[in-house]
């Protein structure tokens, strides 16, 4: 029995006020031609399906066409979760009548989860929940964390699991010492919203949504499949990927990787900005890719951030990096000089590092006036 | 051939700041118990489901239950359209999978108007639409209002259609000299918005939405059915109803009436306080409807709305009437009189009516030092 394990597509997401659904888009039309490809028995997507509980109308149809795709038109059964970032009442809509085509799709936690049984494999779907929310449904009240919750939901499906089969647990949550990217919300203000992974151990693999990196975690049955695309540049180095899995009848299963290339990749590059602008370097690159550019000049530059767009569209994020070393140097030496400039002076400095004319006489008269005059000003007060 | 027509259930509406959720819950119960009594061959719901694009969760977990029920459970076939006030796009989400059992929702109009066949009465879908995107959809620059829209709508959809068959027209729009209630939203700022009823002369039956009075036009063959419940106190005096159409082979019909009652009735009252606060006239009437109180009363009155409510909860606009006559005299009667008052006379009289206490000497003593300091500090500037 084979499935697809991928998780927190964030449809609708907007990365530096950009929304990313072109990307989203061509990204899952390449994704529907690999599940096409490849005819697996079921596609799992562990939650985060939205990037939030009322997601623009696009990224509604964006989602409802590529399901289709693959439920209707594909006849592959789909299991979908709601994540953190999904609205549990809204994404459950309609989902009693998705179920009549092995569209199984559990928005919101049920007190109990009974499994969904695909070509011999069973599926227990537990959607992103608050631990109030479950201490509520299992009118348990000693459940606070999600540590707590987790292991009651568990617990409960531990009761009528049978360990001969193979059993999947489709989660989305923090796993204790898993690896954090900007583009995570954090499950819990206060407490750590982390769970050990030791819970999982009832099942032959657990397929994870919430971390956005596949490797995330190490472990042999516990996996996060890691999020569609990179969503900040603290993902930049992230290889993303397709998680395939082949399940046999006793639990053990072999895992495959397979990677489809985005349309415009995230990425950071950094040097001078002649360096950056120099077609010689450029050329070699994808320039509609998001890029983060940390520049090493030094002093004033004019306009840096237009000066890129126009060879690299998609710059989401300029940084300027000096040495320390310069730094300090510059500063103690600034310091004890410039505190001996005449305003004058200070001006010159500042009006030659921002444009690129010459200081002349002329300018020189005008600004000596404009100093004066304000200097008087200063003094009468 | 028989169907119920209904429309305009505004699923999440806030009336005078207050959620009609559970009262729209109660009535769908009932509207359910009637369906399954009914036993027609399809429920047609012609646009506004929801109130708003974005309803509250509980409004959209109300719809999936109810369709649930009606579609899945007494596997009745459902027939609706998006109206002025739903989201096209988010309402659309699922309906590829919708249709498998019969439920067939438009959310959004499409270029091509095909007919869904039940039982020999073909159903012509007509989501709602700006006659701007009518113009986009069918590449037709001439388009500018709801007339030119509709008109070139229906002529295509007349090329194809059988004259010889029951053809229904779902739509959601306004009809030239439809009467209006306060709870529509225009259709169009400027322009009138409206549709001419000579538009659907093709068609044996059309269902239409927007309007909330059930004999908002009189036509033999054109109607609305009316908003699932009250939904403003300019609907205080209509009857709502559910619409059942018994629909022939050769396209004539008959029409029957049922009505639910509601949970809340919403209504006006009026009187004076003292007799609407008495229980010789409270008794008869079930206090927990939506009120609009008009009080007869002249004169102030301390916190009326608050005494109002122990006996009636639900007073949602409290107003006072007073007779014109009785206004003029007492405001030539004043204004002659309350010229010549002193400050002292003026207070005695507003302290008087807008207490139940007397004006006694020591409370006449406070009051005139007060009025006293004040004039002199008034003498002064």
């Amino acid at each position: 029995m084979k499935f697809i394990h991928t998780a927190d597509w964030h449809l609708g997401k907007l990365v530096h006020g950009l929304y990313m659904t072109e990307d989203q888009r061509y990204f899952l039309n390449k994704f529907v031609e690999l599940v096409e490809e490849e005819k697996p028995d079921a596609v799992v997507i562990a939650g985060d399906l939205y990037d939030r509980s009322v997601p623009p109308t696009d990224a509604v149809e964006l989602l409802n066409e590529i399901l289709f795709r693959i439920n209707v038109e594909l006849k592959i059964p789909i299991v979908a979760i709601g994540g953190n970032h999904d609205s549990a009442e809204r994404l459950s809509f309609g989902s009693s009548w998705y179920k009549q085509s092995q569209f199984y799709l559990s928005g919101k936690l049920e007190r109990e989860i009974r499994p969904i049984q695909i070509n011999g494999v069973n599926f227990y779907l537990a959607p992103y929940a608050e631990p109030g929310m479950v201490r509520h449904l299992l009118n348990n009240e000693t459940i606070h964390t999600h540590q707590e919750a987790m292991k009651a939901m568990i617990g409960r499906i531990e009761d009528t699991l049978n360990p001969n089969e193979p059993n999947v647990f489709v989660g989305h949550a923090f796993v204790l010492g898993g690896k954090t990217s900007d583009s995570e919300r954090t499950l819990s203000v206060g407490g750590s919203g982390c769970v050990g992974v030791e819970l999982f151990e009832p099942f032959s693999y657990t397929a994870l949504g919430h971390l956005h990196s596949p490797d995330s975690i190490k472990h042999p049955k516990v996996r996060y499949s890691g999020s569609l695309l990179k969503y900040s540049f603290s993902e930049a180095k992230q290889e993303k990927s397709i998680s395939i899995i082949e399940m046999k009848d006793n639990g053990q299963f072999d895992l495959r990787i397979r990677s489809i290339a985005p349309k415009n990749d995230m990425r950071e590059i950094e040097g001078h900005l002649d360096e950056l602008m120099d077609p010689s370097f450029y050329e070699k690159q994808n320039v509609t890719d998001y890029l983060k550019i940390i520049l090493h000049d030094e002093g004033a530059l004019i306009d840096p951030i237009n000066k890129l767009r126009q060879i690299y569209p998609n710059v989401l994020h300029l940084e300027r990096k000096i040495a320390i070393t310069d730094m300090k140097k510059k500063h103690s030496f600034s310091s004890a000089k410039e505190d001996k400039k005449s305003e004058l002076e200070l001006f010159k400095q500042f009006y030659e590092e921002m444009t690129t004319s010459e200081f002349t006489d002329e300018k020189k008269a005008v600004m000596t006036e404009v100093i004066e005059k304000t200097l008087k000003e200063e003094a009468k007060k």
